[in-house]
């Protein structure tokens, strides 16, 4: 509890007078006011949480937080439950979707064991398994506030150490079948919002057993009845092992004041967590798409986020976090390449602010 | 009107066999059918443009087309006209926001003189001035019909040349002080939409200017009332050599079946003149961003095309093609290097395909 409770003591808001530096400097440059949208807001956010203007990117990663889900046993996922592990092995061969996105744009893939059912036999798996999966939720709590805490710190040692590294931004990305349905079950909990409009058919459910999957949620949010406020009470019946990692990721972003990506539905329900435990974790978090998982919208309205890519991916894994990475990227090198009005003798003035 | 003529009539829709089996690849890759969405929709428009299922970029270039407008004079824009000219040369010098934002994605940037009010002393220079400026449309037509043909067919060739050096990819960009009043008046003409859901504020007029402006565009499309279904009237009496330009480049990537991106709300309503010249030339256009300008929402859907970034962008230029680029790049990559449900002895039938 100690690392938990040092943290979330340790973060502090966004700097709010070097956001208005850089947008300052933005406006000196040669074009309309403002238009360039994001892509400007991008860079003033990132001065924000370093307290520098300049910023650059060169080390960046993908950290893939993997584990089981007990509530599988319900039926409530299309993909066999060993596809959680099948699925880290192909990451750790470079084979999957995060592997080779991340690998032509240039991000590192960190893989973490939060909670698989099966031990994997390779150093470069990051080890911070909490247990042999979760329990299912539709019986009894997924797991006990000690191992809650535990997948937390976990998530929060394993971000400390890569910005310790060097790494300049850190994206979020999980393995988890069964995970639509914790994150459904967490954002219909904290949303008060019906599991009609929180869950989706995963990686590809029948209409029937998508019918069984809504049901199976409600029923467990209706055992549990767990406090909405109280975030950990609801992240311990209902959650997952890789949600509450992503949660420490985003703790430790804020208190290290760097930087992190969110990405897809999970990735989200995980920073509405984190947000709830400290709301300033918010304003060094960037959401990267718009899920086509049903609750997308909602969820980024919830988040008070505005995801830059629109491209109705379902998949997971981090996947728009390396795409995201260079549209950062991108901005910071505008920001410190493009000529000035003052190149000109010409004042910013000549042009109305119309944001 | 011999190029022209010939661009048109070799133009022929995208091949839709080629498209189903790279449809079938990505459906066979270790992963939720359809679950990476728009980024496997990208490699699949492009086979059917290519006739391939493997496709790669080499070469790309955003081609800015430049041009001075006639209705500048009756004060609809806030930028000074010869900001036209200053844009250009600052582009040359490598210091406009597409300059900076190609270079850091690794894409060329070339300049096309369409109807500069000044004759720019740089070799880099493209020249296909058509004339210095078009006229005042709200005094008489913007161009006679052999000046928008000239235009056309200038864009053809410059397009046609880059895809014969090896350009695997273009994109379209425009600098023309007062072409956001050019192209909402094609657009309200098309589209039959008025002056208030297709006029912006530009470069950032004042509520006043921004009356005026409405008031001018929809003045002159009283005055010319062009035949909306004579896409060539309509670009005769009220459109610009930029637009003229770009419509060309379409035409010539259909042709050559090549893919080519349209960026902002100038370029699409470009690309809006290109389709009702021929509609196949629809299925060589890739959509990158949903530009602030209030009728970009419309024009989108007029144009059967779903943009990838939504980003709040205004600024013209060709800004969106660099990023959009790098998601292209990423799409056929992933497709290549992905492994298959088959590494693991599996048939992607274990899912179910819920696109």
């Amino acid at each position: 509890m100690e690392l938990f409770d040092k943290t979330l003591g340790e973060i502090s808001e966004a700097n709010k007078e070097i956001m208005n530096e850089t947008r300052e400097r933005w406006d000196g440059l040669f074009k309309t006011i403002g238009g360039l949208g994001t892509l400007e807001e991008l860079s003033i956010k990132i001065s924000g949480m370093t307290g520098k203007v300049s910023n650059k990117i060169d080390k960046k990663a993908v950290v893939v937080m993997c584990a089981d889900n007990g509530i599988v046993e319900e039926g409530v996922s299309s993909c066999p439950q060993d596809f959680t592990v099948k699925l880290t092995k192909t990451t750790l061969q470079g084979n999957t979707a995060i592997s080779v996105l991340s690998k032509f744009n240039g991000a590192d893939v960190f893989v973490v064991d939060m909670g698989l059912l099966e031990d994997i036999d390779d150093e470069r798996v990051i080890n911070k398994k909490v247990s042999y999966g979760t329990k299912n939720f539709l019986k009894e709590a997924a797991m006990t506030k000690d191992e809650l805490i535990k997948a937390i710190e976990a998530g929060i040692e394993v971000a400390d150490k890569f910005y310790a590294q060097g790494y300049d931004i850190l994206g979020t990305g999980e393995l988890g079948i069964g995970n639509t349905s914790t994150s459904a079950a967490i954002f219909s909990i904290i949303s008060d919002l019906p599991v009609e409009k929180t869950c989706g058919k995963g990686a590809g459910l029948t209409e029937e057993q998508f019918e069984k999957k809504k049901k199976i949620v409600e029923a467990a949010i209706k055992l549990h009845n767990p406090d909405r406020d109280n975030i950990l009470e609801v992240m311990e019946t209902v959650g997952g092992y890789d949600i509450a990692g992503m949660c420490g990721m985003y703790l430790s972003a804020a208190k290290n004041r760097k930087p992190i990506v969110v990405d897809g539905f999970i990735s989200s329900v995980a920073a509405l967590c984190a947000i709830k435990l400290n709301e300033n974790t918010r304003d060094f978090m960037i959401a990267s798409h718009l899920s086509k998982e049903p609750g997308a919208s909602a969820l980024m309205e919830e988040l008070g986020l505005e995801p830059m890519l629109d491209m109705k991916m379902r998949l997971g894994e981090g996947t728009g976090c390396p795409m995201t990475f260079r549209i950062i990227e991108t901005s910071l090198y505008t920001l410190e390449n493009m000529g000035t009005f003052a190149d000109w003798d010409l004042k910013p003035s000549v042009l109305v602010d119309i944001r």
